[in-house]
């Protein structure tokens, strides 16, 4: 069955709240309060679970471990993702010290720059490796996704490159908008398009017509 | 008109096209060629402007710079906007950095931190305030935009402290399902959400049903 990116998007949210809640000893949780604290319709909830078909009653609420392991295992969430991250720039060692993905599974196991400043540095444990060298450290060591944090004008380059070696993966932090082929899964971290979609609102209520 | 939440999403995306093209010196661009730059459909691009009426004519293409300088009216790109960030350590640090908001119309104006030893650095030319200072100084001089870059933790109790000073759009890059009160806008930039997102097909191709 197809299930529309929309409802993936919401699975992780939904399995962080859920992992909360049993951090927290609870056993069952409703679609109401679920929705509530993610402001989301209690109904949209019930529809999102449906897709996957088994989870909760009527009138019961959702069993919390239950929803939360089924939903761990659709996602993918029970297993360690190799990640490689391209420029180890400013932003770059800001990823390389982002505390949150090790607990999620999600592993920084390369990382590459071209800047000779930056090659051989040690960031968090981990030795910066030329650009140069990508394609056969991935081709010979392979990772499951790429983190490209490097300037807008080598974004498409190395994205191409990743591409080459395999991964099918990315998470591209350059405001571009990047091209893949087909079956390669692209996300863009890009604060100014999340700004530009606020300011659309701000400027409204500044000037209603 | 109420205008989906969708399609404001992509206007940026589209002023962002359309900026390239004009500084390219391109005068006319087609649904099509917008489209496929931009991995959405012709179809899409000419229903997602239809909302706002005025521009192009079928067969003939949009007038680039036409298209482009009502967008940014309509996205209030042609203005600039202060943002106030919370949180100055490594990622707060990267942010203050970011080259990427000032062409864009958006200023950091204010930096806060709880962290005594971080407290009167001064970064990127800004001198970073202890947060107790938060809402006397923006009460005193407003900002538009609040950047929320502290620890899980603590971020629902910045988020809360902003909207007491009147900042109605916020980019939250903690990573907790923040609460806002109606007229609010916010915008969550969490890069583990986003890499959940993918691990769901890269699940799915790995062991296909």
């Amino acid at each position: 069955m197809r299930i529309s990116d929309l409802v993936v998007d919401r699975l992780p949210l939904y399995a962080r709240a859920l992992a909360n809640l049993d951090s927290r000893g609870r056993d069952v949780v409703s679609s109401q309060e679920l929705g509530d604290a993610l402001n989301v319709s209690a109904a949209q909830i019930r529809k999102d679970f449906s897709y996957f078909g088994r989870f909760g009653k009527q009138g019961r609420g959702y069993n919390v471990r239950k929803l939360l392991d089924e939903l761990q295992r659709i996602l993918g969430l029970n297993r360690q993702w190799r990640m490689a991250l391209v420029g180890a720039g400013r932003l770059g060692r800001a990823i390389l010290g982002y505390q949150g993905f090790g607990p999620q599974g999600f592993r920084i196991v390369e990382a590459f720059d071209s800047d000779p400043a930056a090659i051989g540095d040690s960031v968090n444990g981990l030795v910066i490796k030329p650009t140069d060298d990508l394609e056969a450290t991935l081709r010979s060591k392979p990772v499951d996704i790429g983190i490209v944090a490097v300037p807008a004008e080598h974004a498409q380059t190395v994205i191409d490159a990743l591409v080459r070696c395999g991964v099918s993966a990315i998470l591209n932090y350059a405001p571009i908008a990047a091209r893949v082929p087909n079956g390669v899964h692209l996300r863009q971290i890009d604060p100014v398009l999340a700004l530009q979609g606020m300011t659309f609102y701000l400027r409204a209520e500044a000037s209603p017509k």
